[in-house]
């Protein structure tokens, strides 16, 4: 398949320097596209890709249009990355490809569970007992979404994924020298819409109320969301990240790939947090926030993890030392 | 479906005060509770909350009974945790919920598994040649169990489960320039009774001889235990937990969110990791151990991880600092 | 079933010293093992545990020789690791144990996969529209390859596995307040020869290239591979390691468990990562490499990690107290 240039413009709007007649047949990086496929530049840091591509058209701000016409086709918007997004969106219609709405032969589904007509529920799937799955919303391969736990409109949740397995709750039972004590989790997850869940993550029913993941959430790969989180509407979790139970986090957050949260504690709006950064306190200030060991070459960490161990007593003794200065100080001032 | 507090007196014992034909409709966090709702309070630190909870009644220890009378009908036992643990698990069963015995049309069992008839095989599940499954154990649905491995009685096991995958074995092959070599993975997976495992989790086989989880442990989601791991009864590990080959862990344990635990080392019996932190040599004293990165706003975390990678060079800048001012002072006090 | 010394010594080559009739029941370890038992010891280390092993016979290398011929029958060869993994190879096969080729029943594969005849596709595999699995490569169950994905030859996917789902890529909407706008994933993942993968590993397609996994790489359990992540051959990453977007990891590269690796940056070949360490730049020189919190007792890492918030202003006060000492000493050596 290939689309010319002006039924791309004609599709998704920008302003056309070159050929309109020019048929584009792949979307591709700078780096690797050929003399038929139409690129992006987003970050200006990369600007200087412009010189060697050898792609047909590429899509730009305005800033580096001049730039993108020295050497061919551009087109120019004011958000080049929003458009190549929308860009993927209609190739991927034009090729056909997509989910179809129904309900895979080999997927296992509750007699009551709702399923939207509009919903594609795939190959291998388990939807429990009074489960809803929304409109438009697609389960690719091998979902299991767990009794009464609601998924809304256009979502879509990948492969391997378990949306409301049991929370991890147990009561220690003196009486029995500590064993645990099952805490059945009786509450659910409710998902919004747009949310979109990565491979084989997890996201626990409530022990009581339910696990709430708001519109438009972005959950990577392999992520543990625990029971009764929230997560607020259009934050966006990279992959392997950790949710202990009855986080709150806010709306507009990212978390950083790795980065782990502790329960009970809450996460303002617009918050960022660094990956493999693991959050102990609540946040209460929009910000960017880290906390990781930095890599070094083996000999040269050992020798600080070393020194770490004993840090507080270095500190100690700095403070010894800045009193030992300053009694020198006085008593060379001091009287004779 | 409700159920009078006399009916819940009967069934799970407590002191109760208040009107045993008050209807319960649901059990509910303190905060969430509405005026037909069972609480509970364990954590005196909440104990403000009965101030402001519209729960029907609650469940506290004999300390706060008097609190929690000023406010309404309460029950009172030793262990109030606890007593709402079991409250759970009896709410659960009054409501029909349940794993009814059998394996489901759509799970794959060997011929040769053995499965107990009062076992649950949930959907899409597959069992694998010489694998036992014991009496009342759950395995809810897209659960994984290999070939030779045993799960005992009243275990539950949660979707996406795979018990008894390879472990990670390989051998350099240096006529190969270091391609590797498989190591085939001859042992299985030996898991006790009342073990609970989460989503996703993986438990692989051992190289020779079993990897082996005993009675009572508890293991929450996505948590990964490598080949010929030895796991002590009622040790509980949380989502994340990576647990490398053939450590052995006591029991009554706990490890945090996304710790993890080095190979061929050993931890004693009560021993407790923080989140996160990593076990580098064996633990032979109970207690609690931490190893985390403290998490601070980008800027001053960028400066203290900058000045991690000098702190060994700062050590022996103080220690000369010191020993500079020992010499100051000993001239100052020497013979003029 | 059993083997003699000489059908092994027949079939592997060493040198045995010993009986050949002797007859050997199980593969096991040193420590373990017992008076039917074929052991190996390829750690010089563990050489007192040759005083100790009821084992039959022993796999040394020549330099143990004599101190294993002490305690009963050995075969001697170079490589005693190598050696036993090729005997664990070979004693999986004389068991029978194996993949037979061909689809099982109960997996979804789409009519236009192409699947080579000598493959196997264990139980409730789903492979998609265009995906390659190639001469005597094993699915083993519950995996997913998705559309377009290719799995080379004599690769083993464990259960769990997803190849194949979509990449973690939204551009922000600032139109709508910073909702995400999804990038359709167009590229697709190609994995090479001798591969094997771990449980529940993800390995997400390419945004518009692909993701490339070389040959013989060897990737454990739960781990992560995000979007045009590019392995090179005979790399082996252990379980619970995270990969972000577009990293390049050179060939014979060790990562442990739990580590992670920022998106965008390159790392040569021969590179070691210690377990739990995070790269967060390029590295351009072979050698080992650590970022990792030592642990310690709760109380004391509380202290040291308080301090290292304050690092960055310790450094200041070691600075400013060595200019205070070197005035100190300019004035005493200065003109009085």
């Amino acid at each position: 398949m290939s689309a010319t240039l002006a039924k791309i413009i004609d599709a998704l709007g920008g302003a056309l320097h070159g050929s309109p007649d020019l048929a584009i047949q792949r979307l591709a990086p700078l780096q690797s596209a050929g003399p038929a496929d139409l690129s992006f530049l987003s970050n200006p840091k990369y600007a200087s890709q412009l010189q060697t591509t050898q792609a047909a058209c590429v899509i730009v701000a305005p800033a580096l249009a001049e730039a993108a016409l020295q050497r061919g086709a551009c087109i120019v918007t004011d958000e080049p990355y929003l458009y190549f997004a929308r860009l993927t969106q209609w190739w991927r219609k034009q090729h056909g490809l997509g989910y179809p709405p129904g309900v895979h032969a080999s997927a296992v589904v509750h007699a009551e569970a709702h399923i939207h007509p509009s919903a594609h529920i795939g190959p291998l799937c388990v939807v429990e007992h009074g489960a809803r799955i929304g409109a438009g919303t697609v389960l690719t391969s091998r979902v299991t979404v767990g009794e009464r736990c609601v998924v809304g409109e256009r979502c879509i949740v990948h492969s391997g994924v378990v949306i409301g397995a049991d929370g991890f709750g147990f009561a220690p039972d003196k009486s029995r020298s500590g064993a645990w004590e099952k805490i059945e989790q009786l509450g659910a997850v409710r998902i919004g819409n747009d949310v979109e869940i990565g491979a084989n993550t997890c996201i626990d029913r409530g022990a009581l109320d339910d696990t709430v993941i708001e519109d438009g959430v972005k959950l990577d790969n392999l992520v543990q969301i625990g029971h009764n989180v929230h997560i607020g509407a259009h934050t966006a979790i990279a992959g392997c990240v950790g949710i202990a139970g009855s986080a709150t986090i806010g709306r507009h957050c990212t978390v950083g790939g790795g980065a782990g949260i502790l329960g009970h504690l809450t996460i303002a709006d617009h918050v960022h947090i660094s990956s493999v950064s693991t959050v102990t306190r609540s946040i209460n200030q929009p910000g960017h926030y880290t906390g990781m060991f930095p890599i070094d070459d083996n000999a040269s960490w050992e020798k600080n993890a070393a020194s770490l161990k004993q840090l507080h007593k270095l500190r100690e003794r700095v403070r010894a030392m800045e009193k030992h200065i300053e009694l020198i100080a006085q008593k060379k001032n001091g009287p004779p």
